[in-house]
């Protein structure tokens, strides 16, 4: 199977044990709650997965949807001055600053490769589920927090289908299991 | 805050990394798919998870629901021949052979109590949830599939609230990211 993409897709995610990205209206504390905290066992990071400190660097582009766009600018001054951003939207302004605005992934994909983007961040749970789907996803490092929270939006959907290569996986000191994984494609 | 029980509740159980324990229809094939084969990024197990060979001669007691029993049946031998088997049914005869059956959780639980269990093995998918939400199971060991399979039965249910502590984890060869988890009682 030939793959004319000159660029991977990667996401970087938090996602409780049952396999939620964000609780109920899109609450995000459970992933600074730090339950059990002083008590977990930290493993050795001798084939670690990847942590936002090497993640980041490694990267040329964002793409996000609007949710994690507005999100983002919750964050007070914007955060990716050093790279190219594209949000995903149907209503954003064109003018909107720092980023450039796609109306579709069929869009977001012919920018990419105008572009030259090489190693492009995924973010949000619906460009993530949409890349995975259409195969333009090759990698996935998951943060599993130490809790279930019984609800809120899932990181995967109902007949999502993927097969994975562990890359590296380590526990921090406040209970997280990071997993970087490959994605295996068709 | 107190707690009477003299025993332990353990769970020991596959997951794929979208949360399932059984694909559509009950299909198991998942845990045996092996993708990725010889890809995986082993990690060192200085801080191991358990693995069925350091759990299995820790626990001197057995608990599952009818489901799960009628699976073993399928095995050939009765494997659990050196332990006390507890099967919760409502159906079962009460002659079934090697087990000892009851009717209720509630019935299950003065079992254990009456008969001085110490570390018991709760498994089956309904019986985990049922005494994870009763605050009866201490200890999980979940073993993540590396894939996403996109329906079946999930080990957590909508509502389910837990906190946990790591107390180990590594990754094997086929790609089972192994996790033991201490369950933070109320």
């Amino acid at each position: 199977m030939t793959n004319a993409r000159t660029w991977r897709g990667r996401a970087f995610l938090g996602m409780s044990l049952d396999g939620y990205i964000a609780g109920p209206g899109d609450d995000l504390s459970f992933l600074e709650a730090a339950p059990g905290k002083g008590q977990h066992a930290a493993t050795p990071d001798t084939v670690p997965a990847l942590v936002w400190e090497t993640f980041y660097p490694q990267i040329d582009t964002l793409l996000m949807g609007r949710a994690t766009y507005d999100k983002v600018l919750t964050f007070g001054d914007w955060p990716y001055t050093d790279k190219r951003v594209i949000v995903l939207s149907t209503t954003l302004s064109e003018d909107a600053p720092n980023v450039r605005v796609v109306r579709s992934t069929d869009e977001a994909i012919e920018v990419l490769d105008a572009e030259g983007a090489e190693q492009v961040y995924v973010d949000g749970g619906r460009t993530v589920q949409e890349f995975l789907r259409r195969g333009l996803l090759d990698e996935l490092t998951v943060s599993i927090v130490p809790s279930v929270i019984g609800g809120g939006k899932r990181l995967f959907g109902d007949g999502d289908r993927a097969d994975f290569v562990v890359r590296g996986s380590h526990v921090e000191a406040d209970g997280l299991v990071r997993i970087t994984y490959d994605i295996l494609q068709g």
